[in-house]
């Protein structure tokens, strides 16, 4: 078995993983900063993260515990691991050891979109309330806006992922099917640097690594809110390769995880085997189209539901509708913001109220599905600036010949 | 790049995949019948599943919506995927649409250790009700006992990851990393049919496809609620292989995701390069010496605490005990109920109050941290039976040379 050194892990530093947090002082405030705006728009005095996601945006580490954050302290409540060390870092067994200090319904928030019931309900008996507040449209909107530091961490994911989708024609042989070509391109981005790890926000959606769809596979209905389908190799996990074997004519979409830094890029490409339906190539060029589009139109104050309405107006006008999104089942929406997490705000859909900042990532991903031949379509991560979307993965979007 | 042949992967039949119930009749009567019981003793008079484990469970595939059980019905709601197919199957676009019936407070049991709060909150307005009855310790103890199908198929997983395992000093190669040798077990596994997904009860524990620990990164404590550590190779996923070159005089050990079915086992063999310290020998051999003991010890009957105390005794007898399920940090329990998640019941841990059943399905793991060497100890994976414990995972328990 082949061993591949172009890998970039290294042990973390012994010195370092002794301290809590493992953001610079300046940036950890820039991000508490954000959380206590948002905080007191939503009359929220004191807020307690419980989430992964959000402890690791407010210390760049996951530990099992919980952060107090009011507008003049925070506090790093630590169950596990031992050991750790910092300014306000206090060990606790169990979240009743909390000081929440003296809060009135309402003023406490909590992460009710991401805890379950059971652990809302102990935390508020803990503070002493009845009805929590809602910390996680708080951090949500937070999260939304990125720093520059956390856009540095996306690039970062962005340009290790690139490098494996170089790669990727190079992993094809004639005679594989669908989820022998993905497992090599599991590999080729595990040895790339790729933690795995597909945080993905909610409590119902799945997915290992990604999706390479083959095929008419892609028109098989998923019952996960992603935007392409697949029927998957078990009823366990219904979504993406299914045991096809690539053949000519199919086009095979390759939508894997981009999780190299903790911040995710999220990309896709088409690759195809032989010639394939003049329909299909139409469709690849009407996405990347739209992306060229809405990269113009992506600037501050953009409305999400006007960037969604501009990209079906494309597609209709090239007759394309019937194909957008799905076939035989439509994804309600074509892009979503990207960070910790793959669905982060804003959510690029027609009924979404999401309006753009600079500092937003979101990734763009119109897609179709094209009958006898397969998916097709781009999907970049953009970051936006002030004048439209900047793209932070950045390849040949063409559909490639896998030979 | 070498293509493996040997992978067990076959296309859903399309036949098959517009019925939502994939289970057989008779099947799928047996599990309702043990929710219902179940519901029964706790109160509650219907029952709404909404996570995926459960709804797995229950209908032997994923999908979007919620299965509302009573002692004399049972309704699929279906949100996603569109054209599924059966008795009681009803598309809906929101919970809103359920028919829940009369129902007063406490009487509906909803998922409270799994869904959100948010999610709670809303399908208990949508019910006309406050307070919800608690599910999630009806189907925790439902799903406790395994059926005669559930543990065929756990024993299919069981025979899957012998096979992997029996191969995994081929996937050695001199100067590798912790991380080069995990990434070929990972390609191994996966050729091998083993689906990815790593499914943990709760909403906190983190993992990607298994740890593979080397020498002293296994004395790392880390924050989840695993039995062994390791510092993992980014501080957004502290567990597991860390970058460790693997060197003369460590352990390796290798506890890597057994999920082939939807179903899992959890096994556990250790690696060495070169000769080890006799102390690390010592609390090997002690730790297939707890695993005899308690094969037999147990029975149905038997309780969990009381086979805590008996490894722990056996671990005192000989010495062990700083080394025993950690060094630096010490896990609380040594074997967990497996099956759809990782973490079912019961649990084998000083102060659980769970009684063996027949059909309960339980990972023992009796480790130990040697500092200067590495983690030792064996994990299988065994049915209770009226005899003892049944192995699943039958492989050779001896520490293992890497050539």
């Amino acid at each position: 078995m082949g061993r591949n050194g172009e890998h970039f892990f290294s042990r973390t530093s012994r010195k370092e993983e002794g301290r809590l947090l493992l953001l610079p002082e300046a940036e950890s405030c820039r991000r508490l900063d954000r959380v206590r705006s948002a905080m007191l728009s939503a009359g929220i005095r004191a807020g307690l993260v419980s989430g992964n996601a959000s402890k690791f945006y407010l210390t760049g580490r996951i530990f099992v515990g919980w952060i107090l954050v009011t507008q003049d302290s925070v506090t790093y409540y630590v169950r596990r691991p031992v050991e750790l060390e910092g300014d306000n870092v206090v060990y606790v067994r169990k979240p009743e050891e909390i000081d929440f200090g003296c809060l009135a319904d309402g003023e406490l928030g909590l992460e009710l979109d991401c805890a379950t019931y059971s652990s809302i309900e102990r935390l508020s008996a803990a503070a002493g309330i009845k009805v929590p507040g809602d910390l996680s449209k708080v951090l949500r909107k937070a999260r939304s806006v990125k720093t520059d530091m956390e856009i540095e961490m996306i690039e970062r994911s962005g340009k290790m992922q690139e490098g494996v989708y170089r790669r990727i024609p190079g992993l094809y042989a004639a005679g594989m099917s669908d989820i022998e070509f993905q497992i090599e391109i599991e590999r080729l981005s595990r040895l790339s640097g790729c933690l795995g790890q597909f945080r993905i926000a909610g409590d119902s959606m799945e997915l290992f690594m990604g999706n390479v769809l083959a095929g008419d596979n892609a028109d098989s209905p998923t019952p996960y809110d992603f935007a392409m389908g697949g029927a998957g190799v078990d009823p366990s996990l219904p979504v993406g390769a299914d045991g096809t074997v690539i053949a000519g004519g199919m086009t095979v979409m390759v939508d894997v995880n981009g999780n190299y830094t903790g911040y995710m890029t999220d990309m896709t490409r088409v690759y195809r085997v032989g010639s394939i339906d003049s329909l299909a190539e139409k469709a690849h060029r009407c996405s990347m189209d739209i992306l060229r589009a809405l990269e113009k139109s992506g600037v501050p104050g953009a409305k999400a539901s006007e960037m969604y309405e501009e990209a079906e107006s494309i597609v209709k006008e090239r007759g394309l509708h019937a194909y957008f999104m799905g076939h035989r089942q439509h994804a309600g929406f074509i892009g979503h913001g990207v960070g910790i997490e793959i669905n982060e705000a804003p959510v690029i859909a027609p009924r979404s109220r999401d309006v753009l900042e600079v500092g937003n990532v979101i990734a763009i991903e119109p897609k179709f599905v094209i009958p006898g031949t397969g998916a097709v379509g781009v999907e970049n991560t953009y970051v936006v600036t002030c004048d439209g979307l900047r793209c932070l993965t950045n390849l040949p979007e063409e559909i490639t010949e896998l030979l």
